[in-house]
């Protein structure tokens, strides 16, 4: 299966988007360059863009539901949620769901995690894509995958709007749909 | 100003929202009744109305920008931003935000918290909604509504799924334009 890294736009969507992401020094820990998106999410035909392009590539795939990695990851999932009538089943840190949920630890690039999800979050082989905000180590995405194919639903890919190449996450999610729109 | 509190609406859409919402005793902590929402999310076209119906009472507002509290807030605020094709603010917890913030203390239901917000979210006079899924005891709202006043922005109104109402919380909402989609 084909990976869909974007590296331009038949128009220059992709380069404004990229010219709107913020870079803050030592957040959240000393030596992070951290890629701050609110400036984006503060660009209303922008931020539509952004979720118009997360979701382009998967128009053929039949989906089912969009899965979003809390926080800034459930921003993107919603509005395309919203955007394809389709159900947004979100991925939380742990203890924040209510009820009984399957749980998968993780590394990421400062610290490490717990994600959770409803045990009942998909019915039986639902086509799912996965969104998030960021691709840095792959962790929190490889986390994600595991909680969604744990809870009985199929992965029709993953959609990123930004990838950290250095970090190289992407050769983790090996063999699935992986889209990229922009890259550091 | 008047509220908008909706009982019913023309259709059934918002005794099937209501009848969406799954009761969970004791959660997070013991004698609390949480509200899961996420059997809602999880029906794409019920989500979908909920979204239409939170934002369908500000069409003359000439709303600049949707404000949405972490995390479940920014969920149907994300939602209704890309609708409206507007920006998309996210008013997060304490040192979630790598920029200069404005703080806001509060007392929630079950323990105490600080929400945050960009200084910069806004431009000046913009006039904002703020969405959130739950009205309780109003702490979170009422912070979230002097953090928009703080960059200097307009508050329009403030839009929930759902209301609380033995938390009295609206109180503390006086005078500004409340927008309730259900009640317990």
């Amino acid at each position: 299966m084909n990976n869909q890294i974007l590296s331009s736009s038949k128009d220059d969507s992709l380069e404004r988007i990229k010219n709107t992401i913020r870079n803050i020094p030592d957040f959240p820990s000393k030596g992070i360059l951290f890629r701050d998106i609110t400036p984006l999410l503060a660009n209303g035909p922008l931020f539509n863009k952004a979720v118009d392009l997360l979701v382009e590539g998967y128009s053929e795939e039949n989906i089912d539901a969009i899965a979003g990695i809390e926080t800034r990851g459930c921003i993107f999932a919603s509005a395309a949620a919203y955007k394809l009538k389709l159900p947004f089943i979100p991925i939380r840190k742990k203890n924040k769901l209510p009820w009984k949920t399957f749980e998968e630890n993780y590394n990421l690039e400062y610290g490490s995690n717990t994600l959770s999800i409803h045990q009942d979050a998909f019915a039986k082989g639902q086509r799912v894509l996965l969104m998030d905000d960021l691709l840095a180590t792959g962790g929190s995405a490889v986390a994600a995958v595991n909680l969604i194919k744990r809870c009985g639903a199929e992965l029709v890919g993953c959609s990123f709007l930004i990838e950290l190449l250095f970090c190289k996450g992407r050769e983790k999610l090996a063999g699935l749909n992986t889209r990229i729109l922009i890259q550091y």
